[in-house]
């Protein structure tokens, strides 16, 4: 194969390649390093390894016998870090260049994506602190959408989806608090997993949150997300968070095609898509697809989720944000955005009886929403409402960055797992996507679900010129 | 059998005396009444029903059919209840005489021992809003100690445990946050059961730390407290907090005479009997019955549970006491003690940061304590460490209160389990005993276990006549 033909990173693509001697790794970081200099989105990326020292984990991997590489699932598949995560000796940023240290430890998923084969191309970039939905609150270059370009990327996770959409890297390990795994992945038209809390460790990392904070994987294809789930899953006995998998009290199966199936979408009262009637259209679309796929349509109070929202986002959560990055933020006011600062000191307000307040109300919650999962199995609601011009949010920042989390925010803190899949296009050429919710330990149900959802309604992969 | 011979309360005992037609439920209610005249520790009861009232309800237990009866584990079977559970009907004055309002509800495990033929006798004193463990800071008459009139009872469920000890019910319910259910029954020679959080529905009630709320069960015997367990636990949808039992990763079997196992002890450093050389004696007497069961003992760093009663009494969770009956204490200022009023105050103070930072600390030590149960079955530990009497508790109340924590405050932080058991007495008559803790929902295990050390340790049931 010769160098300038274009490589479609999706795993199954890649590995076919490699498994028929078509490409080695080392001419797929050729390939990278080149594909970078064409297409990538100025602001993807905040720390980007040099050439050479790609080159060199390339050049071990092929070094290995080959048994040795039939046990490792990821070899030769190039990917990123949001950089919010830990991986030794590359500097941590969260988004500001004024907090940025060097890692004495990797986050233990990201070592097992390295054990298993995966080749480290860089780290991404993110709303800083992992604070914001809208990709562009950082203190590095700001990215922007990577199909029209006075639209956001969408975040926190925005140089994570920015690196999978241009085809730069397989996959990116990003982070989902209230919606960072999935507003991007359906800004740009891919796929994001956003699997049950505690599965992947969140162990040396920067928390947001993190009673809240899960680890997220974008991908062109559900499929490759879920072998990154598997390879990066794995309890931690250093993370407290860390949990074991537990069955189901009703499990769900893999979907199968045609299975007749359940699903719940928000009752019309609280469905709102900030006037854009595109995203609208989509979503009815997609609502007939998922019919189509065998589910049987259920309207759904909308807003038990609506007040999980404003718990998450107006209540005492904020206060993790402080612990976590508060101190730096207080002695270093000047090297943090005034918006992030401005949330992040915010949290000093709130008091324990509000957190206990707090722990309640999300405790009955949850408990009135058990009942909901015996009359469906997967929840279905659009990833995000409408999409903002970058201009649109530098004017009205925090009501716009709020919208944006509509659908998304309540996850985590219910404890539940989500896939966003994409939906098509607006007019306008921006991406819309719908995400698939259900309980804890459904990832494989859900990709399945996502997989042939995604088939139905998109062809084009990412911002690739690769389709299904 | 003629109403002036004496009667065993103990359900067994009871359940013998029924079935062989000597005895009748509204006679045991006869003989009840009786000696509350004679036995009864003023203080003991905030609301006793009318012997009327006790005897319509045996009535309605003696018109069952022999078939309903069958069905009724606890027919005939006088009881008591903390007055912080609401029981229709009845008042709950959570030892506040001026906050007790007409119950409306029942609390669920309550109504399944009424349900299983239980009769209610009254309810019973505590510290005010359960806040204490000496059993005197309460509103209504000041009890003393079953045994030694000037030493305190225990709290705060103090009337639950000499109602019991007294042989004036067979069996109470209590509630247990940093000790309440076990402090009181080692002071008065009797067993206090502490589930599983989450098993026995904590709905309906005045709640002191409701993320910490536990039932607990006082009974002359363990297989009383089991028997009562039983029929009062099970899952309320309700209860944000009700939890289904689950099977533990390495489950204990019920434990059967000699069967090898190991059990835990407080490494030296940190066995602290506040310089009570009885009970130190007795411990140590304990240790040995319990090697002679076939314990081999190991001892463990008791650092981290320290750690663990630290935050308790001095960290955020005192917040969820004002979020309880904060409002109350704030209007009415005069109708609570001062001791209850100030440390209810003390919870505006603290903030959600703390909280959070709480919740990691208790997280992280329940992940590093994992460890502890691959290596031994079951830690014992004293109940106390001494007994104060009253006039010292008065000189000193905020110390010597936090002392009688010292080996019971981390067990519900910690999503632990226990029993208490009595374990002899000490020079001057007062009773001692130890705890037995383990993982959650080992229950029957740790009452085959603590049946089997009350047995070898202490003849007399509670203050009772009668014996083993």
């Amino acid at each position: 194969m010769s160098i300038s033909t274009p490589i479609s990173l999706s795993i199954s693509a890649l590995e076919d390649l490699y498994r028929t001697n078509q490409l080695t790794p080392k001419t797929v970081v050729n390939r990278i390093f080149e594909q970078i200099e064409q297409f990538d989105i100025k602001g993807t990326w905040t720390y980007l390894l040099s050439q050479n020292e790609v080159l060199a984990q390339a050049e071990k991997l092929e070094q290995l016998s080959t048994e040795k590489r039939a046990t490792m699932p990821l070899w030769g598949i190039p990917f990123s870090v949001k950089d919010c995560i830990d991986i030794a000796a590359t500097p941590t940023s969260a988004g500001c260049p004024d907090f940025a240290y060097q890692a004495q430890h990797t986050n233990p998923a990201i070592a097992k994506l390295l054990a298993a084969g995966a080749i480290l191309i860089g780290k991404t970039n993110l709303d800083q602190f992992a604070t914001g939905l809208v990709g562009i609150r950082t203190g590095y270059e700001v990215p922007h959408n990577a199909f029209v370009k006075d639209y956001i990327p969408g975040g926190s996770s925005s140089g994570s989806a920015l690196s999978v959409a241009r085809g730069l890297v397989s996959f990116s390990v990003g982070t989902d608090t209230g919606g960072s795994g999935r507003v991007p992945a359906s800004l740009n038209n891919i796929v994001g997993l956003k699997p049950t809390r505690g599965l992947l460790s969140t162990s040396y990392m920067v928390d947001a949150c993190r009673t809240l904070d899960c680890m997220s994987v974008f991908a062109l294809t559900a499929e490759d997300a879920l072998t990154v789930f598997d390879v990066a899953k794995g309890f931690d006995p250093e993370d407290p968070f860390s949990r074991r998998a537990t069955p189901l009290p009703r499990p769900l199966d893999d979907y199968q095609k045609g299975q007749p199936f359940r699903f719940g979408i928000p009752a019309k009262q609280h469905l709102n898509f900030f006037g854009n009637s595109d995203v609208e259209a989509a979503f009815q679309q997609a609502v007939e697809t998922v019919q189509g796929l065998g589910g049987e349509c259920r309207e759904i109070s909308y807003a038990p989720f609506l007040e999980a929202n404003d718990l998450l986002f107006k209540g005492p959560w904020v206060a993790e944000r402080y612990l976590s990055v508060g101190k730096f933020v207080e002695e270093h006011p000047e090297a943090v955005l005034p918006i992030t600062r401005d949330i992040i000191l915010s949290a000093k307000q709130f008091l324990a009886t509000e957190t206990f307040a707090g722990l309640y109300a999300i405790a009955a919650l949850k408990r009135k929403m058990e009942s909901l999962w015996r009359d469906i199995d997967v929840f279905i609601v659009p990833t995000t409402g409408t999409a903002y011009r970058i201009s649109e949010i530098n004017e009205n920042p925090l009501e716009l960055n709020s919208n944006l989390g509509y659908y998304t925010n309540f996850v985590n803190l219910l404890d539940l797992t989500a896939i966003a899949v994409p939906n098509g296009f607006q007019s306008n050429g921006v991406p819309t996507g719908i995400t698939m919710i259900s309980q804890p330990f459904t990832e494989r149900y859900l990709v399945k679900l996502g997989s042939m959802f995604h088939r139905c309604r998109v062809k084009k992969l990412g911002a690739t010129p690769f389709v299904f």
